[in-house]
């Protein structure tokens, strides 16, 4: 058990931003949105699963749709309490701790925000251990735990709950709302057992993202090596390319960011080409013409000055960047995860091969 | 109070399809829906609403989307259990009836089904005495009484419950979510008391749509002038066109079902030319480019030899058809009724004139 305040909250938003693997939103954004709340309400709990009892009921909360379309929105103040008395009355019990969904820059935050606005703790545990682009790819659902009851609110006030007999039909139904609603929306979906969250959750992902944070945000005063050195050392990543951004093809399809960005190479990558697809988050990375990395392993694009994350929606003509694997949290590399998030769920052709294999291969 | 059998069912099918507008679905599917739930449950008792006590809860029941869908996605058995234990479990107290939301071949009938599982008895008031293609169109949001909480099923097993701040943003979310389900479900809406559905329902909708439907059946047999006197008598319809459909054109757009059907005059029209737009329910007429007729009046398209209605989706070339008008329920004809579902709200650029006052200036 310990305290997260203002300090906390700027490196988990920059650690969370890399895991958050292109997608999970702008983490300034994230960031004032949980800054906010700690200023007026103080600083938040955040539990280690361990400290958790079993039976206690425990609530991921998050925010569904186009990461863009939130900053224009913003969110009120109301929702965590409405997401908090719907899913409390609908177990006639209180929500123990709240917990992220995913590792990012706005939906590692947005539960910070709620805990500290409900004042209850929030639980180092996430549903994925980065950010993926559908609600069903959680490893709760390879788990076998249901989405729903799931609450949705929007900053207006509108509130929908949802029952429904499959997570990939919960995905279809909130993402239809959302997309009614204008885009983004909060949301609380997984509520679990301590015992679940235990189980299935990836353990201390809110201490690996400030780590993270802290280490880009340090690498730039490193002594053992270069930054880039200091860098992948800390971050565990594995460097597939580096490039100047020459054209980034996009479409906003279904409350979806989806596109692809295409990377001119520079330094020891001169003459070779790379590109990289995404749906919210990056999928798939390919150089010259041959796939390096895909998901469910996370593919980062960092400026290669300062190593901070550069998101889908932040991608640019002209900019730097080097692209980073990370290995995926193991549960994801099973059958079963695969099947929710591997590369051909999303229309890639190609069988899935670790980041680190396809890395040996050289590439 | 009376009992609701198959013989009553056959009438109030025909009936409600005239009042349907050309909305409402096909009698045909409603009614087999309704006659198969009393063969297995036995007939449904029918209240006067002077019948029902003022604190009691009242629940409209019916199907959202497409009708034509309905006729291939069906309807399963559980749905209403599922929507009664939901709204149930909600308010905390049994529903005391329920009763339908609109006038319409299906819309109709999926009360009476639902009254006879769920052995609770059916009022004989709607919120329309017609259909309407959305939601808020009934008289209960002129008197402020909320859509929501609104419970919607489809006959997968999946279930959501809105909770919304207009009835104009119940119809956006519940549109967007039935259209996610495949285009067809199951809902229960405007739960409301004994007093308001007394305050602004439409009284005795289900026993005119029996008499209605009595009428056409009889009108072939009858003494009293030709069948077509019979028939305009009998439903207080004024004949707007009697034509031959030449053209039919379609969209399903958003969940509903839009277009235009054309008609050349025959018999005492030959020569001219007229139009009905629709949107589910018949909207507009014009005979030779003028406005004969405009919701919130009702606009029916009849057979020339059996005054069967024909709904917007049975409509085909070579048809014969009778334009018939019908004076809408009274509180439509206010302010707060014609900007909820007056030609303008439809993008029918012409004021609201009542169809009796049009038939006199001739056309």
């Amino acid at each position: 058990m310990r305290k997260i305040g203002i300090k906390e909250i700027e490196d988990i938003a920059l650690g969370a931003a890399l895991l958050g693997s292109g997608g999970g939103g702008d983490p300034y954004v994230g960031k004032l949105v949980a800054m906010g709340a700690i200023q007026e309400c103080g600083p938040v709990t955040l539990l280690d699963p361990q400290e958790v009892p079993d039976d206690a009921l425990i609530v991921p909360i998050a925010m569904m749709g186009a990461p863009t379309v939130l900053i224009e929105k913003g969110t009120g103040g109301k929702e965590y309490q409405t997401l908090y008395d719907t899913v409390s009355q609908f177990f006639g019990k209180p929500i123990y701790a709240f917990m992220p969904m995913e590792a990012g820059g706005v939906n590692s935050m947005l539960p910070i925000a709620a805990a500290a606005r409900l004042q209850i703790p929030m639980v180092d545990v996430d549903g994925m251990g980065r950010a993926f682009p559908e609600l069903q790819m959680v490893t709760f659902t390879i788990g076998g735990i249901s989405a729903t009851p799931m609450a949705l609110t929007d900053e207006k006030g509108n509130n929908v709950i949802f029952r429904t007999i499959t997570n990939k039909w919960t995905e279809e139904l909130a993402r239809a709302v959302t997309m009614a609603c204008g885009g983004a929306v909060s949301v609380s979906l997984y509520p679990m057992s301590g015992k679940q969250m235990k189980d299935y959750g990836v353990h201390g992902i809110v201490t690996r993202s400030e780590k993270l944070g802290a280490a880009i945000r340090q690498c730039r005063d490193t002594r053992e090596g270069t930054p880039e050195e200091s860098f992948l050392k800390h971050s565990g990543g594995i460097r597939l390319f580096k490039g100047k951004i020459v054209d980034v093809l996009r479409e906003t399809n279904g409350a979806f960011n989806l596109g692809r960005v295409i990377l001119n190479g520079i330094g020891e990558y001169r003459g070779r080409k790379a590109s990289v697809t995404f749906q919210n988050e990056n999928l798939c990375a390919e150089v010259d013409g041959k796939v390096i990395a895909t998901v469910p392993d996370l593919i980062c694009l960092v400026d290669v000055e300062t190593f901070t994350p550069v998101p889908t929606d932040a991608l640019r003509y002209g900019k730097r960047v080097m692209a980073v694997g990370l290995p995926c949290f193991p549960l994801w590399r099973t059958k079963e995860g695969l099947e929710l998030a591997g590369p051909r769920y999303f229309g890639i052709d190609t069988d899935y091969i670790p980041v680190e294999e396809r890395a040996k291969e050289g590439c």
